[in-house]
């Protein structure tokens, strides 16, 4: 039995967390089949076997295992067919874009949709998830989204190093995806779902490349169902 | 015959360019002989082979090259042994991490030490020098780097993903040195070679990681010529 713990709104097909997403990606890129199971903030006992208090959490038969990249650096070694990094210098590297990602992708996205994700929680979760994430910011989350057009070009120029990779083929791991891909991907399939704010501009090479990546897996990211509407 | 275009100073022992050193020592890593070639800034003529303006360029018997990248995967691909990348994915990978380098620790490091770049060349090339960097800095060279104390945190602070990756190894590659160690590597080279300016604490992960790429291929970096003595 092979189970993906996620992450999902008050509406439980709305499934958002841009780490369980690189990994339902990275699952689908080793063609594994899996069961999604949809968690809500508050709900972390079903973690508990991996050790874990957050998604996304990777049940593969009697394995347990947290941690998108510990994950995917598993799935590699376990199922070895259609790499994700497939050496150690890869590996070694991915560890610093898994850092890169953190810092300037994560961090870069959460103030411009954040009470977006808000507006997808029932009472109790939105509360708690208003509680914490206030606390890190600083300030009402609605008022830090406010600023989002302001905060959009900055966020856009730190992503020049991908637009950099993409030059060179069609996927940041060159001809066919691979975890790099998973990875940023991931986190505009959370601004997807949770809102209805544009990242990018059709010109970007990464507006392309995002289309791409919509479609991979027979157009599992694409179909995936949005929660701002039931927000608006 | 094998020749490395390097970047000198009004003293030709003084060879300070960071893409220069990251193939000088792409070229140690893989075993081969060189000689090395200082030129001056406006000394364009030898590279016209490469049909290059700046160095490193790098002749392999009748095969000139320009670009470090470039450079790096003709070195990969002609000299397998040692793999510098070894994949396809660490390659897609390392083109995004060296449009990192050139964005956050290029461009975050040379305004730390542009006057004192400016104090290691002759009368006319330290005209052509200050001429065309004050264009792209918008002020004077002494100006910028007199702010070196205040921009120091955000330089360190950007230098993050690079110590989660030595959280796991010895080497941002793993756990040997691969090219985006010698990547990285260069550019602290290229600051440790024109300024007495300290860029890390002694406490930083990437303090001893530069220590320990000092020390290899008999300690070459380390016994290197630094220039700023004579400017002081």
């Amino acid at each position: 039995m092979r189970q993906l713990f996620e992450l999902c709104g008050a509406d439980r097909d709305v499934c958002y967390s841009p780490f369980a997403w690189r990994v339902h990606l990275c699952l689908l890129h080793k063609g594994l089949d899996f069961e999604r199971v949809p968690l809500k903030f508050l709900e972390k006992e079903p973690l508990t076997p991996a050790n874990s208090k957050t998604v996304p959490v990777l049940r593969d038969g009697d394995t347990w295992l947290k941690d998108s990249f510990d994950i995917a650096l598993y799935l590699d070694q376990t199922y070895p067919d259609n790499p994700l990094f497939g050496s150690d210098i890869a590996i070694a590297q991915a560890r610093f874009i898994n850092g890169w990602l953190d810092r300037t992708v994560v961090m870069g996205l959460f103030p411009l949709v954040t009470a977006d994700i808000a507006a997808l929680q029932d009472a109790e979760n939105g509360a708690y998830y208003r509680e914490t994430r206030e606390k890190r910011l600083g300030a009402p989350l609605e008022e830090v989204q406010a600023r989002r057009d302001d905060m959009l070009p900055a966020f856009q120029v730190a992503l020049a190093p991908a637009r950099l990779a993409l030059a060179h083929g069609p996927y940041l791991a060159g001809a066919r995806p691979g975890w790099m891909d998973y990875a940023l991907f991931g986190n505009f399939m959370w601004a997807r779902i949770v809102s209805p704010f544009e990242l990018l501009d059709t010109g970007d090479a990464l507006y392309a490349w995002r289309e791409r990546m919509l479609d991979l897996f027979g157009g599992v990211g694409r179909a995936a169902k949005r929660g701002f509407r039931h927000a608006a």
